[in-house]
């Protein structure tokens, strides 16, 4: 099955799928410049490089799911792990996230037929007071509705004040032609990005939304491309300046038992996982999020 | 509100509770000798303590709900960590609990009543070759039912034919007396022991029960102490053989590595985990199952 085959939307799928691969490549370029530049406790390190893979989709029915690719830096200077995964998905929704999805879909109960194209990354810095950060969009469709959703927030194990300010500011910027919209997915970043079992949030925040479907698809389109648009400038910054920061053994412990919690939150509360693993997606790939050490003393 | 206010069952409630108590102390002493014998890799590294805490569960409405003690094991000779969790806890199932339980339990869907009284360990040894393990036994009582749960399994890192061997053999003459019971609760042990997201198991399986309500308390009790008296001789001989066996950064690599295995096993699945944190348990106490370091490389 063509995951166009029905022919509805097809140009705007397709327009979505080709911008999630173009930022993806526009990340890994510029995370393998910061590779190159100073990074304090890295001697005798090589510059990190992204290595691809194909990722698919198992469908029940072992018919074409679609899939994707799975960008994958590990150990350089100033990235420990990073995870960037594209894919476009299609086929149909398994009973429980049918039945998830129809609470919130009209449709879905009907028909369960569905396409998802969408960018998630996940990067783990080597250094300590580099913040760690995650950027997640997507669009989904179902016969009957479409909408678009994601993300971006902070994650740093030891805070700088500064950084935080930085990264929300280059957010609300972005995101200034859509009056309120700022705030809005800040709000909603701090409900989601919680984790109800420590009671605390899972880092300093940042932007998230779901079920975007205005009515307007360009438009919608353009609000999800300005938050992609906004990870490069609002994190890279900050990764920069404190890759040159010294840091010692108390410091990469903080960053540790921090990663822990970011491992809890993602393998208990986080949607897009919970999704991944229940729709049969690759595991490596759904898990690359985690960190590649962590620790609960 | 005292656990033992309604009365109903209150000696056998008193009974549980005791023996899981005492059994705790008894896996203590065991471990803390065997913290005092040969360790490779562990020069310079002082024989294990545990330390105990007292837990909490923590009701919405505020009122007495129980608790218990955290007794852990950190940075020994031989444990790496080790949590061994003895809780008592009594009040009204949440509503999500309480849904899903009563398609189990007749009754509960009227009265969200409940008490519950076990005990849960997990060991993560230093040396690679010396298998983590799993215990876990229980009761539980509700106004309209009371039943037994639990099971216990080997989770190597590096697996050893003949260690899995003595482990399950162990298990399967302490249940001699219950005709077919090893065989049921092996069974469902490898059911339940399983990573559907991984396609595996997490470890070499185990035994493995719940809803144990034979219609007999004594007899039930008493096949519950069996599975507790079994725990020591089926896992410490290989704690202690292998503790001796030298290891290398390699065999440390595959340990943290299926330590992640475990840490997914106990965050996505597992239904104590998700039965502690959903009903507001201490979620210190809920997750000292986890590793004290994890892979994801």
């Amino acid at each position: 099955m063509d995951p166009m085959a029905d022919g509805a939307m097809a140009e705007q799928k397709a327009r979505a799928a080709a911008w999630f691969e173009q930022l993806r490549d526009r990340i890994i370029a510029a995370v393998e410049t910061l590779e190159e530049g100073p990074a304090a406790g890295a001697d005798g390190i090589a510059p990190g490089r992204f290595a691809l893979r194909r990722t698919r989709r198992h469908a029940p029915e072992g018919e074409d799911a679609g899939g994707g690719t799975m960008a994958l830096l590990r150990g350089g200077r100033v990235v420990e792990k990073m995870g960037i995964g594209v894919s476009t998905v299609h086929g149909r929704l398994g009973a429980a996230a049918q039945a998830a999805m129809a609470a919130r879909v009209p449709g879905v109960a009907e028909d369960a037929r569905f396409w998802a194209s969408g960018i998630s990354l996940v990067c783990h810095p080597r250094n300590p007071h580099v913040p760690a950060v995650h950027l997640n969009t997507r669009m989904f469709w179902t016969p009957s509705a479409w909408w678009f959703g994601g993300g971006t927030d902070l994650n740093p194990a030891i805070e700088y004040p500064e950084d935080t300010a930085h990264f929300h500011a280059t957010l609300r910027a972005a995101l200034a032609p859509w009056p309120g919209e700022y705030d809005r997915q800040k709000a909603w970043a701090d409900d989601y990005f919680f984790i109800p079992h420590r009671g605390r949030a899972r880092g300093v925040g940042g932007i998230f939304l779901d079920d975007r479907n205005s009515g307007d698809w360009e438009a919608d389109f353009a609000l999800i491309r300005a938050i992609g648009e906004a990870f490069l400038p609002a994190w890279l910054p900050l990764a920069q300046a404190r890759a040159a920061q010294p840091w010692d053994e108390a410091d990469r412990t903080r960053q540790l038992v921090h990663r822990g919690l970011y491992a809890e939150f993602n393998l208990v509360w986080d949607r897009g996982t919970k999704f991944g693993l229940a729709s049969g997606h690759d595991a490596e790939a759904v898990l690359m999020s985690l960190p590649p050490l962590a620790m609960w003393p």
